[in-house]
C-alpha cells in the first residue's frame, strides 16, 4: 500500500452526511487527500427543502445548496468529483470504480478509508403508469427542479399525492400554496405512520381546513393518461382522482446497493448495519446518513428513518474516525418535525403501541394547555401526548402538535429522553417561564402530573 | 392535641405557593381541614402579569386571579380567609394568630402542619420621596390597580424606573407601551444582573431601539415633588431625570419577617431554609414560595430567585409533605424568561463569571445562528452563549437572546443541566428538525461544536 493510498480518504456520496464526513475529516487533518464521489451535478443540498421550492416561498433552488463543489474545492481543498456514478467497491485492492456519467469513461480511485454516504431512494409502488409525464418522487435536486419547470409550464389545477408520511404532507401543503387542488392517497388507516391517533386527527382536521382531501384505505392501483402521455387520473381500489401531476410519496428506501454487493452487511430494515463508529463490517469502511439503519435509543432496535439531522451527525463521526478519531453515535429517537399549514406536528421517542410492542408497560397522558398564560391574548392551544413506562417511571415518547414552538418543545422531551428521565423528574425541571412565552407549568409537566396519577408511574 | 388540631393544615399566604400547597393537599386528602390566611383581597393571584395589566394588552385584573376565594371555598372545600394579617405563630401550642385588617379583631388557628408561603417584598431604597404620589413598586394585585388608575387619570408623559433588573425591563415595555417616555435608572454598570455581557448587550440595543432611555452607573437620592405632592422628577448622583411617576424595581427579599420571630432558621440571602421536603427548622412548620432560598442544582448554594415557576412547585411538595407524602424539590438552576418589545431573553444555570466563582473551569462560546434554515424566509437571528466546565466537560450554563422561541430553546439547556450532561452529549441530542422550524444543528449543538474545539472540553 502506497502512501497516497494510505492516507486518502475516499467518500461515496456527496449529500449531508458524506460532505459533513469530508468536512470533519478536513478539521482534523489539514493535509489529508479527501476524493468525493457524488452521482448527481451538485453535492452539500438540503432535499428538505425541496417543498418550500416547489411552493414558490423559497424563490431559487440554489439557495438549497449550502455549499458549492468549487468552494469545497478552493475553501476547503476536498477533491469533489461530480456527475461520478460508483459501479464496484474493490476491498481486495482498497478502489473505487466509477463511470463519470457525461463521458461513460471509468475511473478509479484507491482509498485508505472509504465512507459510504450514498443515500436513499424513494419507494416507488410498483403500478402502471410511473412513466407519464407529470408523476414524480422527489429525492434530488434535480427532480425538484423538474417538477418546478412542470408546474410552471401548464396549470396544474389538481395534484395527488400518494402516501401521507410528513413529506406527503409537507408537499400537500406546497402544492396547494402553488395554486393546485390536492388530494392524498394513503393506503392506511390513518396519515402519519406511528402518531398517536389524537395527534393524527389534528392533522387531518388541518387537511380538512386547508381544503386538501384525504382518501385513506385506498390503494393506488394504476396511473392513467391521456393522449399525449401525460397523467389524468389515479386509478384506486375504490374508484379514481383526477389529477394533472402525482406525486409518489411512499417512504424512501436506504440506497444500499452497492454495500449489499461489496459484502457489507445489511439489516434488516435495508440500511447498512453500522457500530456507534460508524464503521460497516468490513475494515476501513465506514458508512453514515439516509443509506444506514440507526439503533433506536429505547428499544435498542434497528430503526430506518432518513433525516439531515441524523446524516449531518453520522457523517461527522464517519469522517472523524475516518482520521483516527474515536467519536460515537449512539443512535436516534425518531424526533421529527415539520409544519403543516398552520400546525407544527413534532415527536420524539415511541407511541403508545410502539411501546408496547418493544415490551414496555406504557401509560399515557394527553393534555391540552395554552402556549402562553390564559390571561395573555392570542394564546395557541396545544395538545401534547406523553407516554411513559409503567414498571420504571421513565419516559418513552412525546408528540406534539399546534402552533408555537412544538418543535422546540419536543426537543425538551427528547433531552428528556436521552437523558433517562423519569415522569417524576420532569416535575422537578427548571424550565424558563414569562406570560408572553410559556405557561408557569410547561405542557410536558402538566401532561406528567396526569401520568403521575397513574398507580405505580411516580416512582 | 385533640383530632381536629393534629389533622388541620394551615397555609399563611394565598399567593401561587400557598394555593398549591393546598390544592396539592386536597388532592391527596378528600377530607382534611386546609385553613388559608391571605394578608390581601385575593388569592391565587398571577403577579407576573402585572407589566401586561399596566400595558393595557391585559385588559382586567380578574384576569390575572387563576381562581377566587369563593372557587377555592366551594369547589375544593379549602378554607380561604382573607384580610388576615399573621402577627404570631406560637409553636408550643402549634397556633398562628392573625388580625382582621378591616375590623382590627384578633383571632387564632391552630395546626397540624404549618406551610408557610408569605411571599417577598419589593426592595426599596432608602431615599426621601418614597411617599410622593406617583412612586410605586409592584408587589400585589392592589398595587397594580393604584398604579393603573394613576397613569389612567392624568397623563403620565415621562416614567423612571429605578433597577434594570428583568422586571423593570418588562414594566419599560408596559409603560412605554402605555404611552410614556421611559427612563431607566440603573445602578450598576449592566442591565438584568447576572447576564453575559453579549446578551445585555443585546438587551440594551433594543430598549435604544425603542427608545427607552437607559442610565447606567447612576444611583437615585431622592425623588422631587411639585406642590402638589406628586413626584416631579428622580435627582441622582449625576444628574436629574424629568419623572411624572416612578417605579421602584430594584428586586425583591423574602417576606421571612414571621420565620425569623418564631426562630426557624432564615439564610443568608434572607429567605427561610428548608430541607427538599419543604420542611423548615421547626418540626411541622413548611414553607415555600418567595419567602424561601433553594438551593441552587450547580452550585449547592443557596440562592435567592422568586419565581412563580418554582412558587408552585415548592407549594405543590410541601403541600403534599404536610399530607404525609414524600415529595421532594431538589433545587433550581435560576432559570429566567422575559420579553422585551422584540426581543425574547432567556438563561439556565450559571454565567461564565458566576461559574468562575463557584469554582468551576469555565469556558465558554458564543454562536449567532438562524431561527430557521437560512433557505427559509425571515428567520432571526439568535444569540446563544453556552458555558462549560473546562475540566469535566459538563454543561453550566446557556443565556440566549432573540425573537423566535428563545425561552423553549434554553429549556432544552435548562433539562441537560438537570441531567449534568456534557458537551459532547450535547452533540448526539436527536433533536425534531423541519426548515421552517430550525436549524439541522440547533444553537445548542453550533455552540457545543465550538466548545469541543477547545482543547480539554471535549471529554
Amino acid at each position: 500500500m502506497d502512501d497516497d493510498q494510505s492516507r486518502r480518504l475516499l467518500i461515496i456520496g456527496g449529500g449531508a452526511a458524506g460532505m459533513s464526513a469530508a468536512s470533519a475529516a478536513r478539521r482534523l487533518q489539514a493535509d489529508k487527500e479527501i476524493v468525493v464521489l457524488e452521482r448527481g451535478p451538485n453535492v452539500s443540498f438540503v432535499l428538505c427543502g425541496l417543498p418550500y421550492f416547489v411552493s414558490g416561498i423559497v424563490g431559487h433552488l440554489e439557495s438549497l445548496i449550502v455549499y458549492t463543489p468549487e468552494y469545497f474545492r478552493m475553501e476547503r481543498n476536498i477533491d469533489v468529483r461530480t456527475g461520478c456514478e460508483v459501479k464496484r467497491i474493490d476491498t481486495g485492492n482498497s478502489t473505487v470504480e466509477f463511470v463519470d456519467r457525461a463521458t461513460r469513461e471509468k475511473g478509479a480511485v484507491s482509498y485508505g478509508k472509504l465512507v459510504i454516504a450514498a443515500g436513499a431512494q424513494p419507494i416507488v409502488p410498483g403500478i402502471p403508469g410511473l412513466a407519464l409525464r407529470g408523476v414524480f418522487a422527489l429525492r434530488s435536486l434535480e427532480g425538484g427542479a423538474v417538477m418546478k419547470d412542470f408546474i410552471a409550464r401548464r396549470p396544474v389545477r389538481r395534484a395527488a399525492i400518494i402516501g401521507a408520511g410528513y413529506i406527503g404532507l409537507e408537499m400537500a401543503e406546497s402544492l396547494k400554496t402553488a395554486g393546485a387542488e390536492v388530494t392524498m392517497i394513503e393506503a392506511s388507516d390513518s396519515v402519519l405512520p406511528g402518531s398517536e391517533p389524537e395527534i393524527a386527527a389534528l392533522i387531518e382536521e388541518e387537511l380538512r381546513r386547508q381544503g386538501v382531501e384525504l382518501l385513506k384505505q385506498q390503494l393506488a392501483l394504476s396511473l392513467e393518461s391521456n393522449a399525449e402521455a401525460t397523467v389524468e387520473r389515479v386509478k384506486t381500489d375504490s374508484g379514481e382522482v383526477a389529477a394533472d401531476m402525482v406525486l409518489i410519496a411512499a417512504g424512501a428506501r436506504p440506497d444500499a446497493a452497492i454495500a449489499r454487493e461489496t459484502g457489507i452487511d445489511v439489516g434488516e430494515t435495508g440500511g447498512i448495519v453500522t457500530d456507534e463508529a460508524m464503521r460497516t463490517s468490513i475494515p476501513d469502511i465506514y458508512a453514515a446518513g439516509d443509506c444506514v439503519e440507526a439503533r433506536h435509543l429505547l428499544t435498542g432496535r434497528p430503526i430506518f428513518l432518513p433525516l439531515g439531522t441524523t446524516a449531518n451527525k453520522q457523517g461527522r463521526v464517519a469522517g472523524e474516525n475516518a482520521c483516527g478519531g474515536r467519536a460515537v453515535f449512539p443512535g436516534i429517537l425518531g424526533s421529527l418535525a415539520f409544519r403543516l399549514f398552520d400546525l407544527e406536528v413534532a415527536r420524539t421517542g415511541l407511541s403508545h403501541d410502539q411501546a408496547q410492542a418493544a415490551g414496555f408497560a406504557p401509560i399515557s397522558a394527553i393534555v391540552r394547555f395554552p402556549s402562553r398564560s390564559q390571561f395573555y391574548p392570542n394564546a395557541e392551544t396545544l395538545t401534547l401526548k406523553l407516554v411513559a413506562d409503567r414498571r420504571s417511571g421513565r419516559l418513552l415518547g412525546a408528540q406534539m402538535a399546534g402552533n408555537d414552538a412544538v418543535a422546540k418543545r419536543i426537543d425538551v422531551a427528547a433531552t428528556a429522553l436521552h437523558a433517562k428521565m423519569t415522569v417524576s423528574d420532569l416535575m422537578h425541571l427548571d424550565l424558563a417561564y414569562a406570560p408572553p412565552l410559556g405557561t408557569v407549568w410547561e405542557g410536558i409537566q402538566l401532561a406528567a402530573q396526569e401520568l403521575l396519577r397513574h398507580p405505580a408511574a411516580g416512582s
